[in-house]
């Protein structure tokens, strides 16, 4: 049996999705820009795509929505441009974010620290959840943006969002979200919030890897990250990726469809793995159940490094992760369980299991069965296991893929 | 019958780059930077598609190839990262390219020019080339970089790269090519020439919409664009799009390989819709064909709008343009031509045919009598036709899509 429950890190393509794609790699090939009629054949699907990301987080027909190559795209984007709006053309200074959020955040926040924007790091509880109160005593006259993510990658928990959107709306400063892993896991209503900016990615939510969008509200200036054509309204340009445009749009109405009966199966399944391993000794779940995605444990467990866990799981044919797949690839502490007050060794013994809906309860069994074996074995190792290098078969790959 | 002769905005997917991507949508869904099997199964598929654009475009292990969204996004990474390289923490304050490039290029140095770039826009000469002795006459101490597009999108003409390369080298300035419409097209030799960075994009020769490249000479240092985890060796962040990166490599191997049996079956079949055009009176094709990449005719007919005849030749089912598919939501003069030294009437009469490996003879002959009539009709009514706007069937879209 093979059990993926790395659903954080990216999830399987729904059959449905690449169905509703494929005629896009084949006759309807045209270039959407293009004036005739194989350029605006495919005009109407993608509308129906864009209607799609709309109604699925109840945006206004005011907002806009842009389609990006991914949320690392979407991200960068906002705070470059709030850079060259705001700092550059303007007199602002300051950007408010956490200690937790995704990489493509932290290195472009590092990148623009470097240009001498001043950047506040807010720290999280030890739920590893911001507190609002902590946003507006951080927020200045010279603050341009507060961009804090809907939830955690790694453990799964939902930061305060209406009301750091309140706080950001008295203050009189712009709010970015990173929503990667709150859109298509739990209810997200953008007419509800006050959020200026919400970065997406498809592929957490078994769309296609490589399309995002970001959401803006009431279709607000913000430059352009890629300047070019007038497409998406002169927002982004570059040729339209039309079959994943349509892709994305389609994996965002499943989601959405009947999403309370989705959560629900996937959270019992979840507090039931999440349960049996508690049953373990010495093990610890970060953040309260009620206030995380339906999906995601981040799980510790004393005496266990979480890359030998990795190891015996990816035996197991089981796929987890240590935290976040694109900071993965050197063996550091999870930074997240760090910042929320666990000590050096505790964060090294971090595993994250990440479930969809498509996993199976057999599958739930399956694992519950592997882990607890693992943690035995492991532990009996303990005390060598430090100096064991992964071998074969559970090779710990660099993440480089380079040319010979 | 259909014909699309639309090739240089872009292609349709080959059967057998669709086929290569398949098992990306499907079993093999794991993000290449996990660590367990289901992401370094994407491994070994990922090294070939990366071996296949190295072999392609002959570059060296020395080199780096990075996979980006776009060639607009690879323009727009050279550009803005030469700026923060070399302007922002340099003493460079100058960059040369010309009047003709892809929007890409252009719209990335109109706002380099309002960060206080200083941007020299080199003229073409009647042919539409860029003289390489004109690139020299500009280059001045302060030239960070030259950015000059390897062939042209709309004419199809091809610059003297070689030359204007030793003259960088010699004047050490950064050169960067946008190989758009010479990748996949024509012979590209990275290892012959002195060529610093080059842009590519899949959808134009058989790949897919969403994935293009930057290849960097010695894997020089170039500040990246997109910050964020450690992917791709740091350069470019964001989540690998699988299957695009494998549809990508099999679309440059399809492109490259008898390459020259390729380009002589579009050569001719090019020549002679060429040839049959020019037999009307009043007919003017832009450059030599010796100097142009072997699929393109822009051609210009006195007296025909070129919307007008794109219009009828919509109405035949021919996929035709009057120029690049990125400009062409504004009905404007064609401004290559315009920078060739054509007068405004006839820079509004240039239609661009451009055709593919696909393109049959059937299809050829189709088009030049369907186009000879045309002339006819739309010079019959050229009078009055200024007046007439295109209507249901031929409809000139907006290319802007939004909600509602």
């Amino acid at each position: 049996m093979q059990v993926y429950l790395d659903n954080n890190a990216t999830t399987m393509v729904d059959p449905l999705v690449v169905e509703a794609m494929m005629p896009f790699f084949g006759e309807l090939y045209g270039n959407p820009n293009s004036l005739h009629k194989f350029g605006t054949k495919a005009h109407p699907a993608i509308s129906k795509a864009i209607d799609q990301v709309y109604t699925s987080i109840n945006a206004s027909d005011n907002d806009d929505i842009v389609f990006t190559s991914c949320a690392t795209e979407s991200n960068n984007w906002v705070l470059q441009s709030v850079y060259f709006d705001h700092v550059v053309n303007g007199d602002k200074n300051h950007i408010v974010t956490t200690e937790v959020e995704h990489p493509s955040i932290l290195s472009t926040c590092k990148f623009l620290e470097e240009q001498g924007v001043k950047v506040t790091y807010l720290p999280v509880n030890e739920q590893g959840v911001v507190e609002a109160h902590t946003v507006r005593s951080f927020i200045t006259d010279k603050t341009a943006l507060v961009s804090i993510m809907w939830a955690s990658n790694e453990t799964g928990m939902i930061n305060p969002i209406k009301e750091i959107g309140e706080i950001c709306k008295e203050k009189g400063v712009l709010f970015h979200s990173d929503g990667v892993q709150a859109v298509g896991k739990i209810p997200v209503d953008m007419q509800s919030l006050n959020v200026d900016f919400m970065s997406m990615s498809a592929h957490k939510f078994h769309g296609p890897k490589g399309i995002g969008a970001l959401y803006i509200k009431d279709s607000q200036a913000l430059s352009p990250m890629m300047h070019g054509g007038e497409h998406m309204g002169g927002r982004r340009s570059g040729t339209l990726n039309v079959p994943y445009i349509i892709g994305m749009g389609k994996a965002m109405e499943i989601a959405t469809t009947d999403m309370e009966a989705k959560i629900s199966k996937i959270r019992a399944q979840r507090d039931r793995l999440e349960d049996a391993i508690l049953e373990l000794s010495d093990t610890f779940v970060v953040g309260d159940r009620d206030n995380r995605t339906p999906n995601t444990i981040l799980i510790s467990i004393k005496g266990v490094e979480g890359e030998g866990m990795l190891w015996d799981l990816n035996n197991g044919q089981i796929g987890a992760s240590t935290g976040s797949a694109c900071a993965s690839a050197d063996l550091e502490a999870n930074t997240v369980m760090l910042a929320i007050g666990a000590d050096n060794e505790l964060a090294h013994t971090g595993i994250r299991l990440s479930l969809s809906r498509f996993t199976t309860d057999t599958e739930i069994d399956y694992t519950i069965s592997h882990f607890k074996d693992a943690v035995g074995r492991l532990r009996n190792i303990s005390s060598s296991f430090a100096k064991q290098k992964p071998t074969e078969g559970g090779e710990v790959q660099e993440c480089e893929l380079h040319h010979h």
